[in-house]
């Protein structure tokens, strides 16, 4: 056998593993009778150690360095190899048993965010942070990276992006964002949004089979996934032939439903156009949650959030919703659109939304190259917030506490999501140039060139390409604000009648 | 490390692996999208390959033989190392090549049998089955047995049960069954049964509601399992904390998923009852079929096909299925306990049961022992069926193509249903001497005794003892056909008044 062929074996057994975590992780969401919890943590935890184990072994390690020297590789071959090197030495910079103590800490931490969560008290889950970022430093120092420290993050979310990156970036958008923000709550006190009726009902069989119509029409393929229910929604790419995302339902209006199924639906046709004929490696699989991101706020905003779109969807609306007042797609749109200074990242607009990330991504760099204490958190965040938004944070619950990731030690996270609009629009401009206007194609009601457009450009590719290069070579350009910019002040003026 | 220490580790890793292999079986038969399938053999094989070969390791041997030397081992930890002394053993006699060619033709052979059974054309199914023959007797040469062939598969699913063993009693048994089924087909010819009603309707939620009820009536906890729905109902007891059964609707009556949820939360409740000090190791597992059957036949015929039984349910009965007629407890027992000479297993009834599965039994013996050829299995099954049952088999679908365990190469397993049904009596026999008259306790509405006599006995014994010692232990009797037979012969003769 081959040094590549036994490589390849073990490089599958690794991710056999993690496809084996991902199911359970998935029917832990969905579907798990709640005493199953600790022995599904257990196993859990057994997959990652049988993983680690194999991903650190000297055997890896060597076959690796051999194929670095070997010089009859193709692209497929060779990306295997540099992603395969990329984890191995993260993985045996870290000693065993921090990487347990450290998974230990994290989950203590989720379990006190959740309570602290729910009863507004930052303190209680204080020393749990505190905790999590001294133990993040450590991991950091292992790594021994250049730059600044908190570099060594953001590299793990997003290849290749630096504060260095992010910075000037984030500079441009908060430079064009806030203005426009303004000018829209001006717009907001003289025109108000349409108000949403109180006492309205949305049946959940009706919401689902409405957003099934929706996914089904984006291109989901339902003979090789599944919609299930979940608190938080999120799409599991578990294996080939089997892809599965969650929604959630609220009754008394069908947005969120809708606006999650199409979000979940864009990660999830990512996952389904993965190139089956390179799975269990890396080359098979998606590039990064930047790219990931890209994909369901294409779906999401871009597509799903225009009158166009409305015109399609309007009479599959109206058959579910029969009792639903009366609306056109321009208002409906307009509702699906309204821009609100509220508190909450997940429920933002997409004008809000970048500036939402961009508060914790400060927080993130002073909490790692600053000097901000764990403490002086709230407050830090309470002052931005007032700074950008213009509105007083009530309460830690609506403010710091709102988030999961930092209570899963994902710091680092935030700015991937900001990417991903980023890559959408641009990914929008490049994709008007080659099948014309969007609006007019997404009007036709037939959606499949969407698809067709993104699937050998993004989805097949998996991770040849670093997700800059695979942006560029997508779009001929490189990853830039520019398009985003444009699309949002255009859109909005146009909505908000600037 | 102690040796003993080192080995539970192996034997946790290999039970962790068998657990997986569970959980993706039982989301394949409920939940997978059917594109699924395939990524899904490959891991099912892939997992399978693991605990394979970890359970052939030398290293696992080396620590077996040190183990049987020690002194200083109780009595759980010198289960685990005889119980994996067999298994091992097993294992090693078996070539990897062997194993892989042998479960590719069960896999052929599965498929090739659904397609026959649909056609009921024996023909198409004949050459794999010949093949499936060939190679089980090519395996239990691999095992060097003493005794008969057929020895070595009986032992496999009953340890410690020979062909010497069932003949005996399977003779007692057909030869006081026999003449009640004809005592009882005279009775019915005289006085037939209650006929069902056409046109009935019992929607799929209140089945359902009614079946969780009793479910819960039994004891099954369902914040440590679930029910759902499958095309052959089972039961899976995935991991502690977290045990699954299945059901399926008829909707034209309530007895089918009535009994069906009955019979698997039986299993259930055995799954639920294992001492989770030991998960993942046999002392933890349950001991054999013929015993977890018994625990299903226990709940499903003996508890729930009573009068007691029935005035129990009746007012669930009534609120669930308002439009059902108006029978009282002793018609609705009566309709659930008709006798009848029909041509499937899984549908039989108490008395004719065992009669379905001795059939087999004698069949598989000529197979392995004698000289039945496969091409003359249809007729010599025809032929048995006119002799005891006095009913000709329309065709084979209806006949030796019922069953899906030949396609599967579990020859040798039949004979545990009906064990399953003997240690049940024998159960019921030396309860009622522990708790007084168990009909009258059933009519309370409270089952919680009858769990909690079954619980210590039989179910937190897990695999500590052999089915037999077990048995034995429980009622104070070693393993005996006259328990069974008092029941079946009083409980019929008062239905049909014979």
């Amino acid at each position: 056998m081959s040094t590549y062929d036994e490589f390849i074996i073990a490089v599958k057994d690794i991710h056999r593993l993690q496809a084996l975590q991902g199911h359970l992780g998935w029917d832990r969401e969905t579907i798990m009778p709640e005493k199953g919890a600790s022995s599904r943590a257990d196993m859990l935890s057994w997959l990652a150690k049988e993983a680690h184990g194999r991903l650190v072994s000297s055997d890896l390690g060597r076959m690796i360095s051999e194929l670095e020297g070997a010089d009859d590789l193709d692209e497929d071959q060779r990306a295997n190899v540099r992603e395969m090197r990329r984890s191995h030495d993260k993985a045996v910079k870290l000693p065993e048993q921090f990487v347990a103590d450290y998974a230990r800490a994290k989950s203590e931490a989720m379990m006190a965010w959740q309570e602290a969560r729910a009863a507004s008290d930052f303190s209680a889950f204080e020393p749990h942070l505190t905790r999590l970022i001294s133990m993040t430093k450590e991991k950091i120092a292992y790594f021994e990276v250049e730059g600044t420290p908190y570099d060594a993050l953001l590299d793990e979310f997003e290849v290749g992006m630096k504060v260095s990156d992010y910075d000037p970036l984030f500079a441009g958008l908060r430079e064009r964002l806030v203005p426009l923000l303004d000018r829209i709550m001006a717009a907001k006190s003289t025109t108000p949004d349409p108000p949403w009726p109180e006492g309205l009902h949305f049946p959940i069989e009706e919401q689902t089979a409405f957003c099934t119509k929706v996914s089904e029409a984006m291109g989901f393929d339902f003979k090789a996934g599944r919609m299930d229910t979940s608190t938080h929604p999120f799409s599991a790419g578990l294996w080939p032939g089997d892809t599965r995302f969650t929604t959630r339902y609220d009754l008394s209006e069908p947005f969120s439903c809708l606006y999650g199924v199409m979000h979940e639906t864009g990660h999830a046709l990512y996952e389904q156009g993965l190139d089956s004929n390179h799975s269990y490696t890396p080359r098979g699989a998606a590039v990064s949650l930047g790219v990931h991101e890209s994909q369901s706020r294409f779906w999401e905003n871009q597509i799903g959030r225009t009158p166009a779109f409305w015109k399609v969807v309007l009479p599959w609306y109206k058959e579910h919703f029969p009792d639903a007042p009366e609306w056109d797609p321009a208002t409906l749109n307009r509702i699906a659109n309204k821009v609100s200074t509220g508190y909450v990242r997940v429920e933002a607009d997409e004008v809000t939304y970048n500036l939402h990330v961009m508060l914790r991504y400060e927080i993130e760099k002073q909490l790692f190259n600053g000097d901000l204490a764990v403490k002086d958190l709230p407050n830090a965040w309470n002052t931005m917030f007032m700074e950008w938004f213009g509105v007083e944070v009530p309460n830690d619950r609506l403010g710091c506490l709102q988030d999961i990731h930092w209570s899963m030690g994902a710091f680092g996270y935030f700015p991937t999501y900001t990417l991903g609009n980023l890559y959408a629009a641009q990914l929008l401009e490049s994709m008007a140039e080659d099948l014309g206007d969007i609006d007019a194609l997404v009007e036709t009601g037939d959606w499949s060139p969407l698809l067709a457009w993104l699937r050998p450009r993004i989805h097949a590719e998996g991770s040849k390409m670093s997700p800059s290069e695979l942006i560029e070579k997508a779009t001929g350009s490189a990853p830039s604000p520019d398009p985003f910019l444009r699309y949002v002040e255009d859109k909005y003026s146009r909505i908000y009648g600037l």
